[in-house]
């Protein structure tokens, strides 16, 4: 949509995340007329592109991925000035975007996404005869997608929402981040060519730009949009929410939002590997200047053997942490904000803070600690900080791990540090974590999420607006689709998927077959 | 919670539907204090209750079931007089509620709900491991569920809804319909003795009755609740997402609310059998007194051979349909007005109504006709009149019928009564089916709705508040389960169903297997 109106509309620039210097060219702000020709062009691609079949979509998702990593190094210098990250952790985000889209032109391929169920006709059932009834996944309609600042190619233009909705059957408008416009530009364009080399309508894909709100509030609003995806902040996705729910046909929204991923220290493994536990633990602490959703923002310990060398540890390793560049200068303002809060904190010490800043763009990590009774008495300091920070609660017992740990909000991850001597409590702790968070993990760090079919990347709310999803793995393909069951209907009308001839594997009778 | 606080709170009673009197014992209003008491129990039952494994969960519903039908004949004759539907609906509604109980207990049993994945360790993965990786459904939490008022054993107290949820490993408590107090009681005390008799937590099931709104309003907001299903009017679905929605944590609403459910006439069955297919058409219309969520509601056929002949048949079928007792002096109420409001709008013609009521309760089938250019002027003639109301819609053409199509709501079902020669012209219309309603038909008549693994009765709003479900069939159990993952766990700490050792079906690295 960036070439239409370009006379008549403002225009808006890349942000060097190091100097806060706008550069490069400008882009022109997408406005109403671009978000309902974006609409419209998505809807009256729907029955095309969804009729295609899957090893179509699949070779088309993989034709995103060869166009992405057929834009070369430019992508990469493109996004380290727009985002601030280093050129490593973008490498790997590419390869992780291509690799998505690669899984889910696996999933298409094996079928069983369709969910495909056949209860075969029973006509001499007593006292009435049972109907042929088939039954498969189609897609929800077309999917707007919101990028992210932290991940501005994982879970950005052609991220993991764009390529499950694609996968699921769902034409794409993404609302592109305005931090990195200039990365979002080039990779809007590789997808675009691997629409046109498909030989798929052009709205199977819009991507929108642009500073501010309006514009995702009109694309939120459109009738035509059927589902949204989104990545961000909790007052950016609570207020998408909103305006879903506001709708005459109110639709779904998977915001991905605030989490302060718990790491529980238990006391065996504090005993036998203290020291090793806190460097580990700032080293996901830092990662990425702190700016993962699963960022490990809250520590639980239990009082006792261990727990000293832990932080002396960790404080060690803090004070060694170089400051980092952020994404953004209002990410970087937030992160100051709510790291000041907890310093000014009557009842929180600053355990260690990490090297001074030298750079516009940088910021300091930090780790604070205060107590359970302390951490009990007032809720906002389980407030999620997005960036290096961290807050260690000292528990005086099991019972006050529990009551700390009730007392959090939904998260994407929990995370126990464990010795087989710690078995009993651990699991005397998991029903309590499965209510709380979308995934578990032992003896490791919430950050690094896999790309995996038995991954997780969601969790109760405020973690996600719908914990019944994930955004990250396989399963994401759920979130657009939605069954419809088939009656009766010749087989000249039977969709390929749910006839009695189908390749793709399906339950008949109750009993999965293939 | 019936039998708690009697001295102090108010009483209601049944009502004959037939003549409007009230009737038998008065049931205690149940107030605030019973909610928290009901929601407070069923949250410590939760952690018990799933834990316990399918098979003991499967005996649990079986024996819910034997409970039911133990009641003996009571429950239907009580049944008969607070709903005034015949014996024979009410026997049938009886089998179909064990049935369904019976069909989660298999559900349980395959395991196969629990959607477990697998993705092994890979330690040798370069540049990076890959973690062991475990997926599994677990239970929301408490579920709320309301009783429905025109299915008061299969959408009530031990209804779909019910069944669903306890199969899922959530406790329940059910607000039941005050339509049918002592049915309701009945129904709650069978369950009651089945949690007893099972070794459960009284908490694993709840009842709560009551006039009004406030005790529901209540239920919802409780923040021990996590889901809520519910079948009813528009109206009331959309109030409880509208509490659902405001609380601090919101929770997801599975309401099934509005459908008129349009049954397209195609011109090949029309010329072939119209006449037979006008006097099958008032079969299902007036099945019930028309008080079933799938009542054909409307009509679409292309003008030409045949239509004549099925307008005349339904007329004659219509003109000796017997007058029905409705459910309740509301719903009649209601009808009325429906039916007065399209007799008397200058574009609709009124083509039969069927026998006069004789008694009190009974209300009067009525079948209109009007021109697709009037319909579509009018977006108020697709409004749902719950009752024994239908509305023929008469288009010119293929265009007029999908213009007319495309301006419906939302639905639960879309019928097709089509020939050989009508087969292109229904794949045409297929996608835009798919894109309307969750059961599509050739052939038969959406009332009637098969409990079945391959079944959905759900929709596009306003037919359900989320269309990504079913509240009818094994995919039921869907709604309230949540995947978590777990990474690295010593396999001392998995849960038995994600073990290496799982009898249950599961996904490994991306493909299924048993």
């Amino acid at each position: 949509m960036n070439d239409q109106h370009v006379t008549e509309r403002a225009v808006f620039h890349s942000v060097d995340a190091a100097t806060g210097e706008a550069f490069g060219p400008g882009f022109a702000v997408d406005d109403a007329a671009a978000v309902d020709a974006a609409c419209a062009a998505a809807d009256a691609a729907f029955d095309v592109y969804r009729a295609t079949d899957a090893g179509a979509r699949a070779a088309f998702l993989e034709r995103i991925g060869e166009e992405i990593v057929g834009i070369g190094d430019d992508l990469i210098v493109t996004a380290m000035r727009e985002s601030g990250l280093p050129r490593a952790r973008l490498e790997g985000e590419r390869g992780r975007t291509v690799g998505q889209l690669k899984m889910f032109a696996g999933v298409l391929r094996t079928g069983a996404w369709q969910g495909v169920r056949i209860d075969p006709a029973l006509p001499d059932r007593q006292p009435l005869p049972r109907p042929d009834l088939r039954l498969r996944m189609v897609p929800l309609g077309p999917v707007a997608v919101f990028g992210a600042s932290n991940f501005p190619l994982a879970f950005s233009t052609a991220g993991g929402d764009t390529a499950a909705a694609l996968a699921a059957g769902c034409p794409v408008v993404v609302k592109g981040h305005p931090a990195h416009p200039a990365t979002g530009a080039l990779v809007a364009d590789a997808i675009r060519r691997a629409v046109a080399a498909s030989g798929l309508p052009e709205g199977v894909f819009g991507h929108l730009v642009g500073p501010g709100n309006d514009l995702g509030s009109a694309l939120v609003k459109d009738p035509r949009i059927t589902a949204v995806g989104f990545t961000g902040s909790r007052a950016g996705g609570l207020a998408l929410v909103r305006l879903a729910q506001a709708r005459d046909v109110p639709i779904p929204v998977y915001a991905e939002m605030s989490s302060i991923n718990p790491v529980l220290l238990l006391p065996e493994a504090l005993r036998s590997r203290g020291a090793a536990l806190g460097t580990a633990f700032v080293g996901s602490l830092t990662m990425g200047a702190g700016q993962f959703c699963t960022n490990p923002g809250i520590v639980l310990a239990i009082e006792g053997e261990g727990l000293d060398s832990f932080m002396t540890a960790a404080a060690e390793a803090l004070a060694g942490a170089n400051a980092a560049t952020m994404l953004t200068g209002g990410i970087k303002t937030a992160y100051e904000s709510g790291v000041t809060h907890l310093a000014q904190h009557d009842a929180v010490e600053t355990v260690a803070r990490g090297c001074a800043p030298c750079g516009t763009g940088e910021a300091q990590a930090a780790l604070f600690a205060t107590g359970a009774k302390q951490f009990l008495a007032d809720s906002a300091l389980g407030n999620e900080v997005f960036g290096a920070s961290s807050l260690l609660v000292r528990c005086a017992d099991e019972q006050e791990l529990r009551s700390v740990l009730g007392a959090l909000e939904g998260q994407l991850t929990a995370t126990v540090q464990m010795d087989d001597g710690d078995t009993d409590l651990a699991a005397r702790l998991l029903p309590l974590l499965e209510r709380k968070a979308g995934r578990i993990l032992a003896n490791g760090w919430p950050t690094g999420v896999e790309v995996a079919h038995a991954m997780v990347h969601g969790g109760p709310f405020p973690a996600t607006s719908d914990g019944r999803t994930t955004s990250v793995g396989s399963l994401a393909i759920d979130r657009f689709l939605r069954p419809v069951s088939y009656q009766n209907l010749p087989a000249a009308l039977l969709p390929a998927s749910v006839r009695d001839d189908t390749a793709v594997p399906r339950m008949v009778d109750g009993v999965f077959t293939r």
